[in-house]
């Protein structure tokens, strides 16, 4: 039978970094009893976003976050948007570079990533915040 | 009932710079019916892109834009592309930074897009063009 | 009727550069028999990516491919993922710039592709590899 699918999770995340989600995506993906089709992973925010990533070996998110922190500086001359701090404008725009959705095949029930992947919330705010996402399964229960 | 439902329009844009599209995406998902499931928007081109991005303070859009100037130079010395003209391969490669589809969930007939997220359609082309977006709605009426 | 349908297949690379993979795509949108809805393709690896990118010219890929190589440079100072070599992190900050998966519309049996639109693997890896692709459809088969 086809099924839509549809639910939401608050993550908590405490400053600057990626958090990995792949778990409780596996989770809702499991709840759904969707076994053939797609799952897309919303983020409901623009200053932080979404990223699937090498989740084996924790050096590799340092060099992603410290690639990011050289590649879009906070503090430049023209940026406008800075009201809420330097990490304003800086956060959208590596929100802008990373992503905001994923989509991952389900397949026999669960989640067909590859081996070293794993589905990471990005946060580029300093302090951090709730974070809301959206998750969607579509496909057949049988 | 389930439903995939297809539509197409065509973006006229007047030179580099985004253009909100939201209130175009959430009236096809309207006509579409579909309570629950998910939309996609597809731009059917490589030198402009689309972009969930801030949508309260255009500011943060002006940033937006002048962060892919000086990201993407035009008249790179090493560019071959330049048939038409020094902003043709900044076009493609800021098309390839950013996205060329967007999917966003829909629970009860509506975008469940967070309070400060629009979509966006990104014109690189220093002329514009008739841009051409395909939006697709997958999921449930009832 | 609604069908959802799942396909893998492995692609072999030869190195760094881009490789077109559409006609497979819509090989596979045939098979499934769908011919209103969406496909997304996703590549199961963290060290190459996928890309809708211009497919007429070929010198816009190799702009593309010297854009990346600069814009992340191998042997940054502060890399420390470097196990597999000093194409490794790039490989995977390349991938995080670009995409893993890319959604498409299907209307009438086919991709609603762009004019200039290919869909290419793009690898990032100096020795190439087996890459594994899923290709999922969902949508009506009538």
């Amino acid at each position: 039978m086809f099924t839509a699918y549809n639910a939401e999770f608050v993550f908590p995340t405490m400053g600057k970094g990626t958090y990995e989600v792949t778990d409780k995506i596996a989770e809702l993906v499991r709840a759904s009893r969707i076994q053939t089709g797609l799952v897309n992973v919303f983020l409901r925010h623009t200053s932080a976003s979404l990223l699937l990533f090498e989740n084996a070996d924790a050096t590799a998110r340092r060099d992603l976050e410290r690639f990011f922190e050289q590649l879009v500086p906070e503090r430049e001359a023209y940026f406008s948007h800075s009201l809420e701090g330097p990490d304003d404008m800086p956060s959208h725009l590596r929100m802008a570079l990373t992503r905001t959705s994923e989509s991952i095949p389900v397949a026999a029930g669960k989640l067909r990533l590859g081996t070293w992947q794993g589905l990471f919330l990005y946060e580029h705010r300093a302090q951090g915040s709730q974070r809301s996402l959206v998750v969607s399964v579509i496909g057949t229960t049988d």
